[in-house]
């Protein structure tokens, strides 16, 4: 039997809610097993370019990542986030350590192609993309590695890069040596059938159910690329994946179930 | 005999100057031996803090480190400089890991006591407040460690502290271990017996002379504190301790001298 390694993945709204985060860090550090967190950014990075006169540029809808706005991230996720969560796990006794993906080449990505847009700084990654077996020898000297969402290109360069993505990514490199459950922590219940209707959470989705689901146009934009990643994850030998809501995190570990399962 | 490491400490200046700041990263990359980098901070905080309006706080001459200073000090130094300066090490093949104090309670700091001035988020530290065992155990695994001047104090607050004093802690903290030289890196050829004349360089300095150049006033303000930090150093068991220039790391490596040598 392999080894029990969870990867959790907050996002940006329970960062912003100290109290909300303090929370959940304290459930987070209670988790007997091996463990990973993988942060997103939260509003931070938004006040302080609308402060800093840095404009949010947008191609076609979608989000430009230029040189001032990637210095923006890079300083808000990898320090000032990154460093509050890793001294508040401390704080709680967990041995938490601070990375980006360019510390120890942890996670090496590829800036992004499109035909027509440029995204800028925005770096795409992969399974091969995470260095697993210098995460295994941290886990290892019992330390908990937390992620915030940046990358580089070992070129040189940072990189933003999606925080669901780095999540699933690094469950998925790290399932050949762990028993990983990957842990979307989000704000709702779990995926719900009827968005106004809070107690209405489908249980399971498997891959067939999601095409369904999101041909139905039944999926709210938003859960639509965490969903992508979770399946991306199950596909690719993790072994259980749930998106679950921020306080439900012990709950759902000593209780093996809460919110959605992803499955095949 | 003991295994040679080289702690190698870098201040402002070099990291406003990118081209300068490049050639330094690959002299420093170039170090066949172990090694450890430390950073200062630069100009960036001051002008972020500018930008948004954040007053910095003098009483009595000496600089408050509130808030909101804090947070600021907390993205630039442990999230822009260090993640850009890893980023680039990595570029140069150099394993670089770049840390907080916070990290893996690599660096615990006390808040700075004073009778009369509160300093705010400021911390200060020792020789024992480094976790030595952890750092040894990130060198064997080959990785090159690159802290910034943000430690914390394991109650969940972060902490401003003077870089030089955490390079010459942990130059201390591993000298148990290893044959540690420390270096200062800055703007001058060395210790100047004349400020105005670059080629003045004094080529040591024991205890003794250090009090009766303090003493005549012959030292300049800035050079101050890096030379009790330099001493603190030799009186705790560390092996060789430079004041050298930047551009002369490489030069000071194979050629064994270069700048100033304090000594006991």
């Amino acid at each position: 039997m392999q080894e029990k390694l969870f990867v959790v993945k907050i996002g940006g709204a329970l960062i912003d809610d100290e109290e909300l985060l303090n929370e959940f860090l304290k459930q987070f550090s209670e988790i007997k097993e091996k463990k990973i967190l993988v942060h997103g950014g939260g509003k931070l990075a938004t006040t302080l370019a609308d402060k800093l006169g840095v404009e949010q540029k947008m191609i076609n809808g979608r989000r430009i990542t230029d040189k001032d706005t990637l210095d923006i991230v890079a300083m808000v996720y990898a320090g000032g986030i990154n460093k509050n969560i890793v001294a508040k796990l401390q704080q709680k006794k967990c041995k938490a350590i601070g990375f980006s993906g360019a510390d120890a080449n942890l996670i090496k990505a590829k800036k992004r192609e499109h035909a027509e847009i440029d995204f800028g700084f925005v770096g795409d990654i992969e399974k091969k993309s995470v260095n697993r077996k210098l995460i295994s020898k941290l886990i290892k000297l019992k330390l908990v590695p937390v992620f915030s969402a940046i990358t580089h290109d070992k070129k040189g360069n940072l990189f933003n890069t999606n925080a669901d993505t780095i999540a699933s990514v690094i469950a998925q490199a790290l399932s050949s040596k762990y028993d990983v459950e990957l842990l979307y922590c989000f704000d709702k219940s779990g995926v719900l059938e009827d968005v106004e209707n809070p107690e209405s959470v489908i249980k399971n989705i498997s891959e067939e159910e999601f095409s369904t689901l999101k041909n139905e146009g039944k999926l709210h934009k938003g859960i639509l690329p965490k969903l992508e990643n979770a399946l991306g994850a199950v596909k690719n030998n993790v072994n259980k994946v749930f998106l679950i809501k921020e306080t439900e995190l012990k709950n759902h570990i000593e209780n093996h179930h809460a919110g959605t399962e992803i499955c095949l």
